[in-house]
């Protein structure tokens, strides 16, 4: 059994406090910096390699997070979580969303069956179900063959999703695997549904309303406005629906839809883009072999962050160089920077992955802690982020750790040369130079264009962004946020920080409030 | 003449850091709660409110505010700003963005004319414009209208532009105004360019490439990628496009272009929204008077910036609190959480225009300063934020403080009532639960479901987004900021910081590296 101790009641991490700090503007000049970009790298899947050049580490700062790492038993724990441990305290729940895309250890059996073939199941019934609307087998009323999806789902049955599928939407179309436009409707603003439905050909979209307990107000919402829609428009909601929910959830069996899909309660929403909640929507718009390839990259990545020798274990040297960051450099957030416009809503998933995972101050067993836990995550894709906060980043009072993400290919392919240079070679140019202009700096004469540098990077390089290369990156993430909630022997698994903005809310709706909430609540007209 | 002094040397700052801290919990509770939340508001123009109720502050601490306020002279600041003087010291020139949309001190004369009468000959040159496009006057060679247009730029020529149309868009297609969709071209990454291309209708589009430089490296490939997808199209470039750019940049006079309008070296890029560069694209997309209309919101939100009570001038007791919060308190972060999907891109203009601006480590005459300026900036709309980092918000170890925005009425007005309300009437409901969650918190005998309170807010409440809205909130950011940088005594308008990363790129594509940075482009082939 591991044992769950608070990162201060480490000794390895009192060992961490007490090393030298680096100096980053020498680690990375002259030779020391070329040596640092041949060593400190890690080669991950699909292609992909974690380079971790431009931290604030050098050989003895990183034996000291392996020390914690092995201290923390690190493995042991993601172990005991892969092999069906009840790791979600809070809700007595296990975590099983790495077994949607692979097996690392023993079978687990739940809910009278075992887990692993139960999502494969679900994998294999979405794909026969996509395959039909894409060879007209399954059709509106009419018999005319889909051609839109539309998501309807809020938090982890939106962002994730969202983001996978505007990273390969390019690659898809490029590769001749694109199927149907995927759209995603969200909040519970009004306006929100009513845009999106005004720019859908409602007669050939198919919703996929996505619930795991199939109560969530904002959706449960959305899918009456839908509803609303298709029935003006003379349709049969229930040609037009499928359901991603929980076996047990009142979804499951009702004829309102064409088909369900299932996920269960051992998958958190924002853990979710490998399950059902993400398979039916990325398999509908791009076929089931690009998702299949999807939790193929997750899965070798999975593999890798299993590994017990630190040194080769991408995840959770991120992690501890992370926790490094935080708890004894004192930062404070962290930027995620991908030079990819296909990425340009990965940071948003992150942010959820991240900070709802991991944005604790109790530890696993409901007890105060006395350090810092996750930061604010935050990040626009590059260059675009270049001509807007990067000013802060280089010349700000407070240091943001950097998590670059960059290809060598683009994704369509299409490029024109000006002065000498491609557009992709312009791209590649910027990240690699703002990894050099953040670690070193430059003085200057003039104050006010010197850098000081010692600015920490990082950065994970790919061929080209496919749909293998996403599925390892966002296990990457996933797995990375996983160790570092075990290093801050919190919970990252359930986000009870949620509910009192829910029930508080629905006392406004039910007109049960008094003071300053009620004075803001008349302000609104409610 | 104003004083300009470091924030650390302003007696009114001591005596700030002096005054005991408020209680939230306890202030935004009971009797107290209500009063507060109907005394700490203060009208703002086109109908928004600010209320800041649920922010640390009480009357001693308004008072030493108010105080800091005149001993930091941010008024007669303000005012040699809007009469000319130059307040962008680094780059030597004046700041007049609050001149594009009204006149609120002296003529301001420079480059051989009044400025006032250039901007509004601008937007008179561009509504003009816009008109003959819209009525067929200006066509494409067949003679057919043109349907869509496509901004081309990067940082303040894509981030304030796009906010903004994506803020008025189904605004303008409920009220009869919408008149051409608009797109953005901005990352160099070319597969940015590629995927806009692909879908837009060539023959009938009309592009407007941003740059007051002229020389912007991304803008240029961007155009050239344009040019190159027209010819292969069979079309004249030159009938497709327009420039906005100074009238010193090689585009102004350029064949190239069927017409060209102008900003000038006195509104940076950050601040250019209300200046041709925003003024282009939303005069074609929605037509001359939305934009005016705009402007006269931000022009009416101007005048209030000018007041010198400060408990009436909403944009300067932001400002104060902001400060407050950064450096008396020690907040690392802020939040911007619009309840309006309409202002999906705002959080992320408002992420440029704070951080460039304020994200200096030397004063406004290149010394070093010992205290903390501009905070990290991030933000997504409600509701679906509360689904993804609210988590950490709610139960972090670190406190963040939010400023939410929100309105009565929807956009659109199309909507449904589910379980008694509207889902207008929900995002409304959870705004306002928000405000008390965050405030109050909620203790609870399970640790894990324990909500300590005491997390400020401030909310910025309106009737509808509509154009006016839109210009008052703008101006409201915008003045809030330069606020900020009177009172850090830094140079809010220039961006020295984002120079030593372009001269890098330029060295990897000329291969004139070595070190560390060449090793990185060795491993992008570049």
């Amino acid at each position: 059994m591991a044992d769950w101790k608070n990162l201060d009641r480490l000794s390895a991490f009192d060992a961490l406090k007490a090393v030298n700090r680096t100096d980053l503007v020498k680690d990375m000049s002259g030779e020391s910096g070329v040596n640092r970009v041949k060593k400190y790298n890690v080669k991950m899947a699909a292609g992909l390699t974690y380079n971790y050049a431009a931290k604030q580490v050098n050989d003895e700062i990183l034996e000291k997070l392996v020390a914690l790492a092995k201290e923390a038993q690190l493995s042991e724990k993601f172990k005991a979580l892969y092999n069906g441990e009840v790791i979600n305290t809070g809700e007595k729940r296990m975590v099983l969303h790495q077994l949607t895309r692979g097996q690392l250890g023993d079978n687990v059996t739940a809910d009278g069956g075992d887990k692993r073939e139960f999502y494969v199941a679900q994998q294999k019934k979405i794909a026969d179900f996509a395959n039909k609307v894409h060879n007209g087998e399954i059709t509106n009323a009419a018999g005319e063959k889909f051609t839109t999806v539309v998501q309807i789902g809020i938090g982890g049955s939106d962002l994730g999703p969202r983001a996978m599928y505007l990273a390969l939407e390019n690659w898809a179309k490029k590769n001749g695997t694109f199927k149907m436009d995927a759209k995603f409707i969200s909040n519970v603003d009004p306006d929100d549904a009513a845009a999106v439905l005004a720019g859908t050909d409602l007669a050939h979209a198919i919703f996929i309303l996505v619930s795991k307990s199939g109560t969530t107000l904002e959706t449960l919402t959305n899918e009456a406005f839908v509803k609303d829609a298709l029935k003006k428009a003379g349709l049969d909601a229930s040609k037009h629906m499928i359901a991603v929910t929980s076996e047990t959830s009142p979804l499951a069996s009702s004829s309102d839809y064409l088909a369900a899909f299932f996920m269960d309660d051992y998958i958190g929403g924002r853990y979710s883009s490998t399950s059902a909640v993400g398979g039916a929507i990325l398999s509908l718009a791009f076929g089931p072999k690009v998702f299949a390839d999807f939790l193929d990259g997750a899965a070798q990545e999975d593999k890798l962050s299993a590994n017990e020798d630190v040194l080769s274990n991408p995840e959770m040297l991120d992690a501890l160089i992370g926790v490094y960051e935080r708890n004894v450099l004192g930062y404070p957030a962290t930027a995620i920077l991908p030079y990819s416009q296909a990425l340009s809503r990965f940071p948003a998933h992150l942010q959820q992955l991240d900070m709802e995972s991991n944005g604790k101050s109790v530890n696993r067993f409901g007890e105060d802690i006395n350090y810092v836990t996750g930061p604010v995550i935050f990040g626009e894709p590059g260059t675009n982020g270049q001509h807007s906060f990067y000013q802060l980043l280089h010349q700000g009072t407070d240091i943001v750790p950097l998590q670059f993400v960059g290809f060598k290919a683009s994704q369509i392919g299409t490029d024109v040369e000006i002065k000498g240079s491609t557009s992709q070679a312009k791209l590649c140019a910027n990240v690699a130079a703002q990894i050099i202009a953040f670690a070193c700096g430059k003085k200057d004469e003039n104050p006010n264009k010197s850098f000081a540098g010692g600015r920490p990077s990082s950065i994970i390089i790919g061929e080209k962004l496919d749909p293998k290369a996403l599925g390892a990156l966002l296990a990457h993430f996933e797995n990375k946020v996983m160790f570092q909630g075990f290093l801050w022997n919190i919970n990252s698994f359930d986000q009870e920080g949620v509910q009192l903005g829910k029930k508080l809310a629905t006392a406004v709706l039910a007109h049960e409030t008094e003071g300053a909430l009620k004075e803001f609540s008349e302000i609104f007209n409610i």
